[in-house]
């Protein structure tokens, strides 16, 4: 953040970091992170955060279309793996 | 985030990002950090951003109280100068 960015930039990072900004998210995109290979079926992100299936699900969608995880089906369950490049650039961008 | 993260945790940060999640936020805390000394005069923020003097002072009031930023009157107008170790705590959580 050494120069001051512009209108379309801040509006990309804002939506980005609005994803982030949910604790159910941020504990998903903890487990995940810290899962083998940093992915983890969603059968097993439920008991952990306490919630249904239904939200689960929900927070793992906006997580996705926000660009933090990636989604395969694999017989009955979804996986998702983190895609830790999406980290990276936030990150960057809040380092001064 | 090597680890899964707690509720209590979780929500802190949520709340944090939630502060910076805001195009104009985003916007007037790159020009803090790039102002010479990272400090800017509100009075020198709201032309580049352009928007009032209350919303710019609004946004700003939000970022100092997720601790983004600190305050100092001096004479008529209020300066802002970053607290670059609140962005390091957030970019370190994100690194993976």
């Amino acid at each position: 953040m050494t120069e001051p960015i512009e209108q379309a930039h801040a509006e990309h990072l804002a939506a980005t970091l609005k994803a982030l900004a949910d604790p159910a998210r941020l504990r998903l995109l903890s487990l995940v992170a810290s899962s083998a290979d940093q992915e983890a079926c969603v059968c097993d992100l439920i008991e952990p955060v306490g919630l249904s299936q239904p939200t689960v699900s929900h927070h793992l969608k906006v997580l996705t279309e926000a660009g933090f995880l990636s989604r395969s089906k694999r017989g009955t369950w979804a996986y998702y793996r983190l895609r830790p490049e999406a980290l990276t650039g936030v990150a960057d961008f809040l380092t001064v």
